[in-house]
């Protein structure tokens, strides 16, 4: 098994002696446990470790072994740990105006719209900023239910729409459960994938037309003039990242112009060069009418979310007050570092990388894996956001850990991918590798290397 | 009538050329227009005018003009505009760590959270970070309902609690309407409130049995073991700074313990030096189960909210998951902010000058200005929080301005301020004093003297 030997470092890229980091990194640890109350966590039964300090593909753990962040976080990380001109760009803000209200004009603001409106496909041409994904997505609900005046919302199962209540129950995994009171208006469906397929689809083809004839129904059964919206994630991520079979997305556009529904594209971890594109609709050329964004706008260095609007939509709200919105909407020093993130990405050209990373190096050397491991069921992906499925079985597909849980195994092998050096992302049975989009091809083939030795471990599971 | 002759500066305290920061200013207006979405607006009437620079309690419009900040923004700039050392701290954040996701310890968070848990009251010791004010209320009502296993929740009306859906539908004031599916769980009570007395009352003792009364027997009409949560402003801030009669809150404790309920103080406003304590809840001795926070924690310079978790709702989630979470929580720079505005704030002794400048000065000079004006009906509040009630007649209390809406009268006061100097923050018939912090006896005075001369016009109004 290859282990990546820890970097003999005396110091940390921060220039922060190791010494004096570990102790840091200690104190922070006990006053965590003391008053840190962690998300979606048992308290008692998590061990929340100190990270040192992070540069590029990298983060330093608490006792100074360097990790490869193959998660990119919380697949935020977009432009990479610590891009020094996004650094750069925040305390120049911060220096100039570190917030002012959202009824002013500010230059930051403005700049981060105009960037971003000019990357979103079609006319949209409006940005509304909010403090992450979740209220992106609750304001895009409440726009399109005062669009349309209507209130039930489509969404897809294996889905994830973000933790407030709404948003929560637009989501279509486990973690709706414990919040969903029956009372939320959405309504979930089944989309395309053709791994697991719901409609028995024995190819993309089939997999489209049956998911779209599927979706076509359950409208006319709950009611055509119902709906308000439908949201879902271009490229859903946590869910599986489930590439849409071709033709699935401009179906969807289709069934929505049909019925007068809100098309809303949830592109908080697909969007800003994920999927080797600015936006993920691009892969498959449709328009939605809103796009939800947050994570890679500004790769989480400042906690910003944003909805891009339809002129059509805006129009709605010209002379009719929008009823939402936050102190923090378009925030200045967020904006700035969306401002500096975009302008990196087009100047260091990361979207391409992610884009040949992905068709180069990341998906046929995954591909490379399922060859060699009987353990993976299926590897599917776009530019840096893919995911390995781990089966029992190739055959009955029978899963590594159920649905909505984990598993001893996928427990052994998240531990395995840290003890060799790589920061993993897992869900229920899959690994997923969502490198920042500045990963080189190095760094990629020193995490499919990881990679390779720890899927022994899942193999070892195989029949059993 | 006093106006105040904008500085005669080159420069802006940033250093930048006046010229430059103008020609900067209506690029970002007319990039605004073009691309932002605004909140809580009909976006063709709004005029987003540029505010060019910022320092302590003032800033600079599109045009030079320095205006006295009396709306701290949004209520949030407690600790005054560009505070150096929150800069440094922000700065030096971002060069160490930007972000790492929830699930790791980091400094930063840990120190903020201590600094929180230490400065609340009782034993609310954990605290668990969110991007602002709404998704803490969100969060905390669902560790309500989950601490509980009840699910409908009691709010006042005259309340804010932000823009998300649960969040919207706890506000009792008219954002709520457009937002309102009748589906949320909550059930709406009337506080006290002595100046427009729903309970007849005739002296604060009467109103706080009665309001207690009233609230006791709607539960008991509603069913006393319906109710997860309480959630109540310590002082209503934005709904009309409607300080609680004495012995309300201490019932509301009662009450909660009497039934149940756990009662949740949402301090977003209210918290971290505004009425010249830490929290609001100190000036009435009651300790909540719950305190939500946001604004002042970090003077929203890097966007921030949180709750303050008791032990014993804390200990419900320590085996059991909390079903609940976000991306940015506890985000490094966020929460350095906060470490770095709650030390200053403690060094510079801010949180008593809020409580000086409330009782000498700003609370007097008010006071002052309702026996000149007679269309003053009544001034109230503590610290650095204070409404001034505006009146047609104050024998029958008719507002300047329906509730939920503006007037003529009120716009040409709002024009008038701003043209004096001052920046005010208005809402309805009200108009709100509530400057930084940190703001001094001169500047308090200065803001005064502006107001002094625009009453003249609510004056005229008197009777009419």
């Amino acid at each position: 098994m290859t282990t990546i030997v820890p970097q003999d470092l005396d110091l940390l890229p921060t220039g922060q002696s190791l010494e004096d980091a570990r102790a840091e990194g200690e104190r922070a640890y006990e006053l965590d446990r003391a008053h840190v109350f962690h998300s979606w966590s048992a308290q008692s039964q998590i061990d929340p470790r100190p990270i040192l300090a992070s540069e590029g593909s990298y983060v330093w753990d608490g006792t100074g072994n360097r990790l490869l962040d193959f998660a990119s976080q919380l697949v935020n990380i977009n432009i990479g740990h610590q891009h020094p001109k996004v650094i750069a760009a925040i305390q120049d803000q911060a220096a100039k105006l570190c917030t002012i209200a959202p009824q002013y004009a500010n230059d930051a603001r403005s700049e981060a719209a105009r960037l971003i409106a000019e990357r979103t496909p079609g006319d949209l041409n409006k940005v509304f900023f909010t403090n992450g994904g979740a209220d992106a997505n609750e304001h895009a609900i409440r726009m399109a239910r005062h669009h349309t005046r209507r209130y039930k919302v489509l969404s897809r199962y294996r889905s994830y729409h973000g933790g407030t209540d709404t948003a929560i129950n637009l989501t279509g995994d486990p973690r709706r459960w414990p919040n969903d009171y029956g009372n939320s208006g959405v309504v979930h469906f089944h989309g395309p994938f053709l791994y697991r397929s719901q409609f028995h689809a024995e190819n993309e083809q089939q997999e489209t037309e049956r998911a779209l004839a599927h979706l076509d129904q359950l409208i006319r059964f709950e009611g055509p003039d119902s709906f308000a919206a439908i949201i879902l994630e271009s490229v859903p991520g946590t869910a599986g990242v489930m590439v849409p079979t071709p033709g699935y997305l401009a179906g969807v556009r289709e069934i929505c112009d049909r019925y007068g529904i809100v098309y809303i594209a949830d592109e908080v971890m697909a969007g800003f060069g994920r999927t080797g594109k600015w936006f993920a609709v691009e892969h498959f050329n449709v328009v939605p009418d809103l796009i939800t964004f947050a994570k890679g706008v500004n790769s989480g260095y400042v906690p910003l979310g944003g909805i891009a609007i339809s002129e059509k939509i805006a129009a709605t709200f010209a002379n009719r007050p929008f009823p939402g919105g936050l102190t923090y909407s378009g925030h200045p020093l967020a904006t700035a570092a969306a401002v500096a993130t975009i302008n990196v990405m087009e100047d260091e050209r990361i979207v391409e990388n992610a884009a040949r990373i992905g068709s180069e190096i990341l998906g046929p050397g995954l591909r490379g894996l399922a060859d060699r491991h009987p353990s993976i069921g299926e590897v599917r992906g776009l530019g840096v956001l893919w995911a390995i499925e781990l089966v029992i079985d190739r055959a009955t597909k029978e899963p590594l850990a159920p649905y909505g849980s984990s598993s001893p195994a996928m427990n052994e092998i998240i531990a395995a991918c840290k003890a060799g050096g790589l920061l993993p992302m897992a869900n229920f049975n899959r690994i997923h590798a969502v490198p920042p989009c500045t990963v080189t091809e190095a760094e990629v083939r020193e995490g499919l290397a990881i990679l390779d030795s720890v899927l022994d471990i899942a193999d070892s599971h195989v029949g059993s």
